[in-house]
C-alpha cells in the first residue's frame, strides 16, 4: 500500500486522522520556517505542510531539496487549513507531514505541467506523456472513458451485442487508401486494416445477431488534412429488420441519452432536413444550427434590375447577419478581402446596412432604391440593425462561399456556442456523385447503400437524379454520423456495382462472399457509424480532436513520441519478401 | 416497422392480440390441411400456424413453398396452442398467420442451421455467416458481449479509465514476430502492430493516469498452433502506486465478480503457489487443481532399493490415480502406450494397485515388496482402490511428461469439470530463461518486469536466481492472465536490457522514449494482461476459442470466407516503393 487515500479525496470529515498519500509534487512553496507542498494525482491535489515548529528538522530539509514532478510518498496528519480555499475539493485540510519518501527523482520537464503550459504543440507530442499530466489532457481522456461506457450500457440495453470484427481483412476500394499488411505465410498476399467494419457487420446482420455494436479502430491511409488521423475509432452500428426511421428513432435517442447525461440537456425532436434544402439554406449538409444566417435566394428580386453583376449568374444568395449594420466600411471590406481569399474565392460581396433608423445604405445604392432594399431585407428577414451580405455565381459554388463566410462570422459573432448542443437528421441524400470531369459515377455514401424502394427503377435510366436510403446525423456543423438501409440482395448490389464501373470479376473477386451470403436468407438491414473522437470533441465543448486521443499522429502520420514509422531489419523484410524500391535517381 | 415483436417475446399474456414478426424460417411442418413454421430470430422461436379451415388459401399455398432459411414477415394473432411446450420460452402459443410476405429468399443452405450441425469446420468457416445463425456460436457471441461490459463495469466503478492507445506503432521485439506495415508517407519505413500495449499502459501511468484499462486487440505473427489466433484480444490493465498484492486483490475481485455474476459462484480467495511449488507440484506452471493427483516425490524411498531404472535418475516421482486400481493390465498398458508416444516421450510408467483388500499389486514386484509399496502409498496419499503411476528421469522433461499424463488422466476420468471453476495465482518467477544451448538469457515475462527489491544486487552476479515480481492468474488448466511490477527507473532499465543482449544503441533506439520518460518522475506501477478470448470460453465452460470469436482465422492464417490475405495491385505496392521478391529458382 503507497497510499491510504487519493489526493482529491480529504476533507474536513478526516481531520485528526493519519494518512498515506503517493503523487506527484506540482508545486512547491518555501518561506523558510514553513514549505507547503501540492501534491497532485488523478484525483486533485493536496497541500502538504512541513515546519520548522512540527516537522523533523532532516524531513523538512529534504522536503526542500525535492523539485518539481518529483514522485514521493509522505504519511503525516490531517489538519484543518488557516487558510481554506473553497474552489478545491481538498481545501479545507492540509497534511502534516509525518514522513516523506522520494519514490523517483525528475529531472525538470520540458514544459510545465499546468493548464495553460508553456510548451509548444510539437513539444508536447514529443513528450506526450507529460502532456497527459495536465488537467486539461487527463479530463479529456477521462471524459472519451466516460462517454464510451455510456455509449455501451445504453446501447447494451437496446439488445444490441458488442462483436469484434477482424483487423487483419482484405483490401477493399471504399473510398480511401487502405493499409496494407504483408502476409509472411501467405507469400507475396497481403491483409489489409478495415476503413470501417461494413461488410462484416452486414454478414453479422445474415448471420442473425440482430442488433450490433462495436467501438472500433478504422483506418485510412491518406493525406492528412488538420484534425484527421490514420486511425480513428468509431461507433459502428448495424440492426435488422428496420426502416430508416427506426434506426434514426434510436440513435437520436442515444444522442439524446448521451446529452441527458452528460449535460442535462433534453433536447426536443431532432429536426430531419433533405440534403437538397441543406444546401438550398445553409450550403453545406452539415449545417450548424445553433443560429440563423440562412440563405435566401435573391434572383427574383435582384436579377434584371440594371446590375450586371448578378444578372447574367445562376445564383444571387444573401444572409441577415445580425447587428452588424453598425460595422465601419473598413470591417466590411476586411470581410469582402476574406472572402477573395484564395481559399474561399468569391469574387466580392455585396452589402446592405439596414440601419436602425429604417434607412438602407448599400454598396449598390446606384442600382437599388430603398424599396428594392427593403424587399430584400424583407426576404433576409433582416431585421433593423442588420447587414445583408450577397453573393451570386454558380450556385454551388457560390453556396459553398456563402456557407464559409456564415460560419466565419458566426465564429466573429460568438454564435458557435460551445455549451449548446443542437443536432439535426440530414436525409435523402442522392445515391451517386457524378464525376464532371471523366462523368464516372461514384457512390455518394458506399456501395452498400440501398435507393429508395421507388427509384430502383430509375437505376439505370437516372441514376443521378436516385435518392438514397442513408441519413447524417449533423451536431454543430459536424457530421458525427453517418448510415444507411444497405442492399441485402444480390441482383441490386450487382446492378450498383457495375453502375460504379467494377467488372464483373472485379465485383466477384472484392465482394463475391457478400453478394454469395445475399443468397442465403439476408435479413432487410441498415446502420450507422459515429466518428467517435470528434462526437466525444464536441460534446465535450471542444472542435479539436487531438486532446482526445492518447496518442494521436503528427500531419505526417508519425508519432514523433516514440518515432514511428522507422526501418525495419532487412531480415524482417526478406521474411516477407520484400524490397525496398531503391529510389529513382 | 418490420414487427412489433421478437421471436422469443410472445407468452400466454399475448393472447388474442394481433403481432408483426419477422424472422428465419427455421423449419416448416406440412401436414397437408395444416402448416407449422418456426419463425427464428435471436431471441427465440416461434410457432406460426396456417390451415386450410383458418387461412387464406393463397397464403396458405404460399407458405407451403417457403424454405429453409427464408426471411418473411408476417401479420397474424396469437393463440394459445393446444400442445403447450414447456421447454420454450414460447411454448404456450402460435400465431395463425394472417398474412405473410417473403422478405428474402434463401437457397439451401450448405450445412443445417441446426445446434448439431452436419456441417464439417471448413464449409462453416467459409460460411462462417451461416454458422453464427446457429444457437451455439450466436450465444457465445452474445456471451462474450456480456463478459466484456461486466469487465468494463466493474473496472469503471475501481476508478480504471478505458484509454485506446494506438494501433500502428513501432516494431518491438517483445518476443513474437511483428506485422509490419509499410508507411506511404515515410517511404521505405514500417509501423508495426502492437502485440500488447505495453509501453503505451506504462506511459500512461508516467502520465498520471493512475489506472488504465482497455479491451484491446493484439497482434502476433506466428507460425499458429491449434487454437491460436493472429489477432486475439486482451483485457489490458495497469495501475500506480501499487505493490504486486494490490494488484493481485484487484483482479481476483473482478474474477470473482465475474463467476458472481455468470454462474453465482463465490470462490474462496485463491490460493498463491510458488512457480517451484507449481512446477514440483503439478509438473506445470498453469496447473488445474480442480482434481487432485499432486505430485509425490519418492527418490528418497524408491532408489537405491535395487530398481536400477530409478537408482540414476534424478527424479523418481508418482501420482495416486482415484479408484484406478480395478483397471485392467490392458487399460494399464494402454496408458504406458501413451506416456511413450512422441508427444510425451516417457520411458514408461512403473504402477502399483492399492487394492481394496489392502494388498498391492504392481509392475515392480520384484524389487519392492509390501511394505516398501505401502511406504509409496502413503508418500502419495493414496487410497484404497488408488492406481499409483511413476515415472522417472531428468527433472525437468519428467515433470513434464508426469503433466501431460495427470491431465490426460483428469479428462478421462472426468475430473474437469466445464461447471466447477478454481482460480489460482501462481508468482515469484524467475526473472530470466537461460538459453540451454546459447547461454543467452531470456526474459520469462518480458523486459520490463521488475526483480524483487532484495534480489536486484544479484541482477549481475547471480541473474538466473533473481525472482520477478510476476504473477500469472491460472484457471482450471489455464493461464488467463499474467502481469508483473514494472521496472520504474532508468539504470534497472537498462541493465535489464544490457543483460538481455541489447547493445546500447538498440536500446536507445527501441525503447530510449521509455528510459527517458522513467526520468521525469515515474511512479512506481504495475499491470496485467487476461487473454479475453480464453477467459470467455473458460468461463462458458468451454475449452476452445474459435466459437468465441466471430470471424476467426485458419492455421494458416487465413480468412477463407472473405480470402484474405490476398494479392494487391502492383499500383498500390508502387505507392509504398515495395517490390515482392521474385522466388529463388
Amino acid at each position: 500500500m503507497y497510499r491510504s487515500h487519493h489526493c482529491g479525496a480529504l476533507t474536513a470529515t478526516n481531520i485528526g486522522t493519519e494518512v498515506q498519500l503517493a503523487g506527484w509534487a506540482a508545486k512547491t512553496r518555501d518561506k523558510g520556517f514553513v514549505l507547503w507542498i501540492d501534491l497532485r494525482d488523478r484525483y486533485g491535489i493536496t497541500q502538504l505542510v512541513l515546519d520548522e515548529e512540527r516537522s523533523n528538522p532532516e524531513i523538512l530539509e529534504a522536503a526542500k531539496r525535492i523539485g518539481r514532478e518529483t514522485v514521493i510518498q509522505v504519511s503525516g496528519t490531517v489538519l484543518e487549513r488557516e487558510a481554506k480555499n473553497p474552489n478545491m475539493a481538498t481545501g479545507d485540510i492540509e497534511v502534516l507531514v509525518i514522513s516523506l519518501e522520494v519514490l523517483n527523482e525528475a529531472q525538470t520537464p520540458p514544459f510545465t505541467i499546468e493548464d495553460d503550459t508553456d510548451g509548444g504543440e510539437d513539444l508536447r507530442m514529443k513528450y506526450r506523456y507529460l502532456d497527459i499530466r495536465r488537467t486539461p489532457v487527463q479530463q479529456s481522456l477521462l471524459f472519451r472513458s466516460k462517454v464510451a461506457l455510456l455509449v455501451r450500457n445504453f446501447l447494451a440495453k437496446e439488445d444490441f451485442v458488442e462483436v469484434e470484427t477482424p483487423y487483419l481483412i482484405k483490401s477493399t476500394p471504399e473510398g480511401a487508401r487502405d493499409f496494407v499488411v504483408p502476409s509472411r505465410m501467405n507469400e507475396g498476399q497481403f491483409y489489409a486494416l478495415p476503413q470501417s467494419p461494413q461488410t462484416f457487420k452486414q454478414l453479422l446482420m445474415i448471420g442473425g445477431m440482430d442488433r450490433y455494436f462495436q467501438l472500433v479502430k478504422c483506418f485510412r491511409d491518406e493525406d492528412l488534412r488538420a484534425d484527421r488521423q490514420p486511425e480513428f475509432t468509431q461507433i459502428d452500428c448495424e440492426l435488422s429488420f428496420v426502416h430508416q426511421n427506426d434506426i434514426m428513432a434510436c440513435f437520436e435517442a442515444l444522442l439524446s441519452y448521451l446529452l441527458k447525461e452528460i449535460h442535462g440537456i433534453s433536447p426536443k425532436p431532432f429536426p430531419i432536413i433533405s440534403y437538397e434544402d441543406a444546401i438550398k439554406t445553409y450550403g453545406n449538409d452539415k449545417p450548424d444550427i445553433r443560429f440563423g444566417m440562412t440563405f435566401t435566394e435573391l434572383n427574383e428580386i435582384a436579377q434584371n434590375r440594371g446590375f450586371q453583376v448578378f444578372d447574367a449568374q445562376e445564383l444571387v444568395v444573401g444572409i441577415a447577419v445580425p447587428g452588424a449594420a453598425a460595422w465601419s466600411r473598413k470591417q466590411i471590406d476586411a470581410w469582402i478581402d476574406w472572402v477573395k481569399r484564395p481559399q474561399v474565392g468569391a469574387n466580392g460581396l455585396v452589402w446592405v446596412k439596414c440601419n436602425e433608423d429604417g434607412s438602407y445604405k448599400s454598396s449598390v445604392d446606384k442600382f437599388f432604391d430603398a424599396d428594392a432594399l427593403a424587399s430584400w431585407a424583407k426576404a433576409c428577414e433582416a431585421k433593423l440593425g442588420d447587414l445583408i451580405l450577397v453573393m451570386a455565381g454558380n450556385a454551388s459554388q457560390t453556396r459553398t462561399q456563402l456557407s464559409a463566410l456564415r460560419m466565419a462570422l458566426a465564429e466573429e459573432l460568438e454564435l458557435r456556442k460551445p455549451n449548446e448542443f443542437a443536432p439535426l437528421w440530414v436525409v435523402d441524400f442522392p445515391l451517386f456523385e457524378k464525376d464532371d470531369e471523366t462523368g464516372e459515377l461514384h457512390a455518394m455514401h458506399h456501395p452498400f447503400t440501398a435507393p429508395k424502394p421507388e427509384h430502383l427503377e430509375k437505376l439505370q435510366s437516372d441514376p443521378t437524379s436516385v435518392v438514397a436510403q442513408a441519413y447524417d446525423l449533423v451536431l454543430n456543423g459536424n457530421e458525427i454520423g453517418g448510415g444507411s438501409i444497405r442492399i441485402h440482395n444480390r441482383e441490386t448490389q450487382e446492378k450498383m456495382l457495375s453502375l460504379l464501373g467494377f467488372s464483373e470479376a472485379d465485383a466477384k473477386a472484392q465482394f463475391g462472399f457478400l453478394m454469395d451470403a445475399f443468397t442465403y436468407g439476408a435479413p432487410p438491414h441498415g446502420g450507422i457509424a459515429l466518428g467517435f473522437d470528434r462526437l466525444v470533441a464536441i460534446l465535450d465543448g471542444k472542435e479539436t480532436i487531438r486532446d482526445y486521443i492518447a496518442f494521436p499522429k503528427n500531419n505526417s502520420g508519425r508519432d514523433v513520441m516514440i518515432d514511428a514509422p522507422a526501418p525495419v531489419d532487412t531480415e524482417q523484410l526478406d521474411e516477407l519478401s520484400l524490397i525496398i524500391k531503391p529510389k529513382a535517381e
